[in-house]
């Protein structure tokens, strides 16, 4: 019997909006988003999730969604209640919370003409796109990121997942929303760590990619660390776009084993790991790329001066380059993260390092002793920041 | 800030093979397969699950599949074990298989460049997809159906699903396999009632799109309902033949709320609850074509010569066309079927008719009389099956 040959494409598409206030009445971007979902005689439904720690600042938001749908979004029915789960890695350890939700799509009738809407930090946003990708099938997912991080990164790409028995990440699907909507003033209330972890995601894409971008960080280095939110606005928009353009031009759902978007992503995954999350994705991120760029400047890469230029920018945002773990069990654990590293990216290990500020270049194997002496680097340059 | 538009396609392809003795030292097919996956100084794994149910009727299969990866297939390397897991709908109902699989895939390093094989019964092989497809955000999957239902329709597709808290494929993805490998030689041990459910989907596709393939049936229903193997085999490459092309043609993953392959199943769903999968998925498919041809006729659309043949086809193969659960509660029931696959589908209700033998038709809503009707014609013309 005749071999039967299955191919066929599923294209996906979707925007990211900037606004702000964007459940006040008198912005109309999200329910001009909703009429094109109308149809005669048919009500759609919608089910929000809000990330506590994030509602906690903005205690009148259940009622200011509320009063917005019912005033401006006359085709979308909003679910009885407004779920809250906890913010930050909390809601992907603990599997009840993914099961909270899967009941609330069935309890509410959220079926897969219907929302489920987001709102919250890169750990809250992969929760709900978990439960939202696999409930039905796939329900269609609207994230409203609230961190700096979710917004220029996690929350416009196509990834959630929540941790299972401790592993980051392990239970996940590629799964595209269907808008994203980035309020600049929802980043008010952020704490200073949060607001600059998402800043180190700007500045790896701008390492392996955009030379210019990475001067504009530069120069504006004073004033994001300072809070000013025009500058903040132009990172996230063009760090958002360097992260979507990348997922549209390669591989979106990483069937191959190449991953540039993860430079300086293995030694922060196990800094993540080896400090219990005490230390921030984006805090190891920036740690993780400092560590990768002190490398690529020992094998003769990375020219001295575009190394110099990179760790200052760190320290005037404010990031620490350095952490007492990395060090730690004479580097033996930093260095297992290679091994996991390459265990997650499955087959060959693939590892971004720089040619130079703006030119990623991908090596397959990382010297031992290069990586001790990186880290012994770090640590003697290290600066002492008082926050 | 100007919006981001994301757009990409992602492209799936993956092969059905039809063989005899799959895991036959002669038999090169699967070694084949993998030859593909060669790549230098770089063993990729991969975990076997099979189900019980299958492998109580072929017991010295683990053994079989060892000898022939460590003869054939050397640069994939086994998990140790091979698990087995219970088959039939009760591997869909028990949250704790699934933890078990995700477990395995953690601790025998399965990665995303491995593989997960799933040996069994659609339902078996429903629970081992999505497993393999939320693990890691997706192991490449092979299916390898050990029923006819899962050989020509249910394992040839691209979805996978578990039940939660009590309703059907609640939890579950659109997530194609990398490979399907019909071995007919395994149908062998099936009992009656599941060698002729599965006919009852070729039935369906023959109905709703090809004339030609149900008089084939027809003309083979005696050759079938003696499990002729030959038979069987055209039938089932020509129903997953369509099938496939179904899925490739149209909405491959069901955006929008059309499922022509949905033909009698709206009432086979309901059946399946109702009798508490006593019922299994082709009996009461059958019974559900059965309704919506008698609905169809009464309608106006199917002329009364169709129907009986149709009807005559079913007999012959030996369905039963009613089961008292259809009349329960003056068939209020039945008709909640209807509601149920409208949230099912999300939106619109759109449910296949006929208009003649090879021609489905969709319509947008059924009248509850002549569904009653329609029960009271199966019930009055029901034959007695002496098994
Ligand atoms: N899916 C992806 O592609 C992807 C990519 C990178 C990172 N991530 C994940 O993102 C997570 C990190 O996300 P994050 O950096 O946004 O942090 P987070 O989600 O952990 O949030 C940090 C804290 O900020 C709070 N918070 C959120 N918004 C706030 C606001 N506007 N004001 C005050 N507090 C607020 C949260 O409640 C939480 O306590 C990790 O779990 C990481 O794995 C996912
Ligand atoms: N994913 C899809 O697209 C899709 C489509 C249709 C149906 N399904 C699902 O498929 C399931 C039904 O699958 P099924 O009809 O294959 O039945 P099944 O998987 O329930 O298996 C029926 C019984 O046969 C046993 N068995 C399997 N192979 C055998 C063999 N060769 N010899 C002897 N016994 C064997 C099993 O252990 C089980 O007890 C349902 O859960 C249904 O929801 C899925
Ligand atoms: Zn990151
Ligand atoms: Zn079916």
């Amino acid at each position: 019997m005749q071999t039967i040959q299955q191919s066929f494409k599923i294209e996906y598409n979707y925007s990211v909006f900037f606004t702000e206030y964007l459940f006040d009445h008198s912005n109309t971007l999200l329910a001009d988003f909703f009429k094109k979902f109308s149809e005669e005689g048919f009500q759609r439904k919608a089910l929000v999730v809000v990330d506590e720690g994030f509602a906690a600042h903005h205690p009148g938001l259940a009622d200011q969604i509320r009063t917005y749908f019912a005033a401006a979004v006359p085709n979308i029915q909003l679910a009885a209640d407004i779920i809250m789960v906890p913010g930050g890695e909390a809601s992907k350890n603990d599997p009840e919370l993914f099961n909270k939700l899967a009941q609330a799509v069935d309890t509410y009738g959220i079926d897969r003409h219907s929302f489920v809407i987001g709102i919250g930090g890169g750990a809250v946003l992969d929760l709900v796109g978990y439960a939202a990708a696999v409930s039905h099938r796939g329900i269609k997912l609207i994230r409203i990121p609230t961190t700096v991080l979710s917004q220029n990164d996690s929350g416009v790409g196509v990834k959630n997942g929540i941790n299972f028995h401790g592993k980051k990440n392990f239970l996940g699907t590629f799964a595209p929303p269907v808008a994203v909507f980035n309020d600049l003033t929802f980043l008010r209330t952020l704490d200073d760590r949060d607001w600059r972890g998402g800043i180190a995601e700007a500045i790896k894409v701008s390492l392996i990619k955009d030379q210019a971008f990475f001067e504009w960080i530069e120069e504006k280095a004073t004033a994001l660390a300072n809070r000013d939110e025009a500058a903040m606005s132009y990172l996230i928009h063009r760090c958002a776009e360097m992260h979507t353009d990348h997922i549209a031009g390669g591989d979106p759902f990483e069937f191959g084993s190449s991953r540039p978007l993860d430079f300086g992503h293995w030694a922060a995954h196990k800094l993540e790991y080896l400090t219990d999350f005490q230390v921030r994705h984006g805090e190891a991120v920036a740690i993780g790329i400092a560590l990768d760029c002190v490398y690529s400047e020992k094998v003769g890469k990375l020219p001295e001066s575009d190394l110099n230029r990179i760790l200052d920018v760190l320290n005037k945002l404010g990031f620490e380059l350095y952490h007492p773990k990395l060090a730690e069990n004479d580097k033996i654990n930093l260095r297992n993260g290679l091994q996991e590293f390459r265990e997650h990216l499955g087959g060959r290990l693939t590892i971004m390092l720089l040619d130079k500020i703006g030119k990623g270049v991908e090596v397959h194997e990382l010297d031992a002793d290069i990586i001790s002496q990186s880290v012994d680097y770090l640590e003697s340059s290290k600066i002492i920041h008082t926050l």
